[in-house]
């Protein structure tokens, strides 16, 4: 018989298991902090229908949309979990509990080309809180207390939530007479950190800014300085406008519930190069950077949004939200090393029977799950030799030896094989030797 | 702006977020039980190539995939776990330690009509060992004592695991000089339960076998009794068939290692009827039945298989495996009211601030999270009475009421709502006293 290549598609990431078990820890710890801020779980059908998942799209998303049909269907994979959040809110409205917090972390497809570190079938891990009429600013300060303790828990290194705020911006733009350019003018200054002062300057100019105000515009955006300073810096800007004012009085706030929420003063930055590309936010906007590699940019972005469900209800729903992309981190964290995947086993320890013991060695097993032990058995007649091999190669922590002898005494030998200590424990306390 | 209808396609299971916390609780169950026995994460892609993943595929399934044209490639949603299972393990086959253990609990796609308890995106959750050249048979009794345990952590009440060996019923036909017709007897005796004894009788009939050994094989397929009664009762036709010797000893074999395994005795049942339709069973097979419900069918099925990797390599991949149609089973105890989701949050604790008292409020919450206990705040400025409302919507166990009283005593309030106790604790102990 002729044999099919057994291939997947590029831009997919397939991993292998002790990869897979490194890449689910990193999920299960965001899906842990995610529950203990309160939000539940939510899990949207992968294909819906495009008449719906569509109503908002257009130009760059919908190219890379996968469409097809199926029956009288015209049916799109999900390309984020944003728009299915939207339709869900909407559709069950009378049946949710608002403030509505929810978490996903599922697939989204998105047919880019492929290229390095990007991918067509990737994880988004999604918090947002969706309010009835109205949400209280302090949801804007609880999305970064989440990011901090998230990234807190995963434990690469230092990093910094950096924040804004759309009013600030929008009313700052407005107050230098530019109220019309601001979208064209934020996507520039975006760009900002990878193409430079100099390119930025040039592609303000081309847009008619002259010069004086666009000097205005780079000195403002560099305001830097501690979290108080800043703040200090924008109120002696003295700007008239209504929004401004609005904006940076939430920015206020924003600071200080972040302080109450218990986030180091490290871990937060007032950034006015921050705008998010995307046009649907209103208000406060959010990156985060990991310090010490600083070529990833943005590993968890968001902000506040007024009108994301107006494409499906008359309905006043303000939200907030933001967002890691799960995929790329796990690819990027493993290509700079930060993870070395290693366990081939979620075990925390191998039973190895010897002999006609299988008796005892299924009882061993039988104890360490009893107390909450993940093991295994291995089960193949093979000598001692192969078995070592096999544990070795598993990467397992514990060996718990069981032959003939062993059973006499009612023993195990349980073998650590990182400090390859050796002690023989009785079968039935075995789970008390395995940390 | 007219409004597009929020709505999802027939057919496609989403769950309100009391439904959701409920299923997450059965699928962590599940993949808890799978773990502890050290089966390994797995997640392949959803989409992969139609040349790869039908393979082997043709007829009824074929006809159900969603698959669709994207740039050059002809692609495909995964219709099971198994394809791209044997898929995975002919492509990584070198990066692999044998014995394979894995466990995919991830969503698969049938385009199939839609009706009442049918799924066109629905959860499979799956376990498989594949062994390199050999699978011992031990894994034969595994399977099902992972079965038990996880049917006994989700508590449905009693259930029984119904299990035979394809190599009995081969046997058995071959002896009787019906070896070309195997595969038809084996379709029309699976349907037994469905449609009655006379219609499968008829069915044979038809097939050309004589009364005689119509009898024969009714009588064979109803040898019912204790499990050993069984295994005696099978000696003592004393079939000389090789296979069926080969067969009837595997059984035997499996019987004693499921009670090694700890598995008591009267939820599992050996029951010659079970034939399982898919065709790439060899060995063993079982059926999983909740006695209380028998109308639901099998819950968890599965066997061994000798050739599932095939189509993708000449390499000798034995494995076996079972699969619990999560979603499928979910909706069912629903409809059943076996389950009756009712808690909104995943939150343990609510924390309602009354009054300037937010950064208490704030303290309270991060002490809970600190010691493991999800909570929630609600932050939005309501009077007592709308919070109480929130609270009791939510179906939260706990609820922490912060004024400014308590904030002077350094005290919250805290009431169990299900008992409608109220007790003033120490801000900082308050998560003493959530169960």
């Amino acid at each position: 018989m002729d044999k099919v290549k057994p291939r997947i598609l590029p831009g997919f990431m397939e991993l292998l298991p002790e990869e897979q078990i490194s890449f689910n820890k990193m999920y299960d710890t965001i899906k842990r902090v995610y529950e203990s801020f309160g939000f539940v779980p939510q899990d949207t059908p992968v294909i819906e229908l495009s008449e719906v998942l569509l109503a908002k799209a257009g130009g760059e998303t919908e190219k890379q949309i996968y469409r097809f049909n199926k029956g009288d269907n015209d049916l799109s994979l999900r390309f984020d979990l944003t728009v299915p959040l939207a339709r869900y809110v909407a559709g069950h409205f009378n049946e949710l509990t608002f403030p509505f917090k929810r978490y996903q972390m599922n697939k989204v497809f998105r047919g880019e080309r492929p290229q390095k570190g990007r991918f067509r079938e990737f994880y988004q891990c999604d918090i947002d809180v969706i309010g009835d009429g109205e949400l209280d600013l302090i949801y804007d300060a609880e999305m970064p207390a989440v990011i901090y303790n998230v990234f807190k828990e995963l434990d690469f290194g230092s990093f910094t939530i950096r924040l804004n705020n759309r009013k600030v911006l929008n009313g700052f733009f407005s107050s230098l007479g530019l109220k019309d350019n601001i979208a064209d003018i934020l996507r520039v200054i975006d760009k900002l950190e990878k193409i430079g002062r100099n390119n930025v300057k040039e592609e303000l100019s081309q847009m008619g800014i002259s010069d004086e105000r666009i000097e205005t515009i780079l000195d403002f955006i560099a305001i830097k300085g501690l979290n108080d300073e800043v703040l200090d810096r924008l109120t002696a800007l003295d700007v008239s406008d209504e929004l401004f004012k609005e904006g940076l009085s939430e920015l206020k706030k924003v600071v200080e519930y972040l302080r109450g929420f218990g986030v180091e003063e490290e871990y937060f930055m007032i950034d006015l190069t921050i705008a998010r590309g995307l046009d649907y936010y209103t208000g406060t906007v959010y990156e985060t950077m990991l310090n010490d590699y600083p070529s990833m940019g943005s590993v968890c972005s968001g902000g506040r949004y007024d009108n994301l469900t107006e494409y499906y209800t008359d309905k006043k729903l303000p939200g907030i939200g933001i967002s890691i992309g799960l995929t790329r981190l796990y690819y990027q964290l493993c290509s700079e090393g930060v993870i070395t995947p290693s366990a081939k086993t979620v075990a925390k320890c191998l039973i190895l029977p010897m002999g006609d013991v299988m008796e005892t060695a299924l009882l061993a097993a039988k104890t360490l799950r009893d107390n909450n032990i993940p093991c295994d058995v291995y089960y193949q007649s093979k000598g001692m030799k192969a078995k070592m091999k096999y544990a070795n190669r598993l990467g397992v922590r514990y060996v718990a030896i069981i032959g003939e002898d062993e059973v006499r005494n009612g023993e195990v030998n349980l073998k650590d094989m990182q400090t390859g200590e050796q002690i023989a424990v009785k079968t039935e306390e075995i789970y008390k030797y395995i940390k």
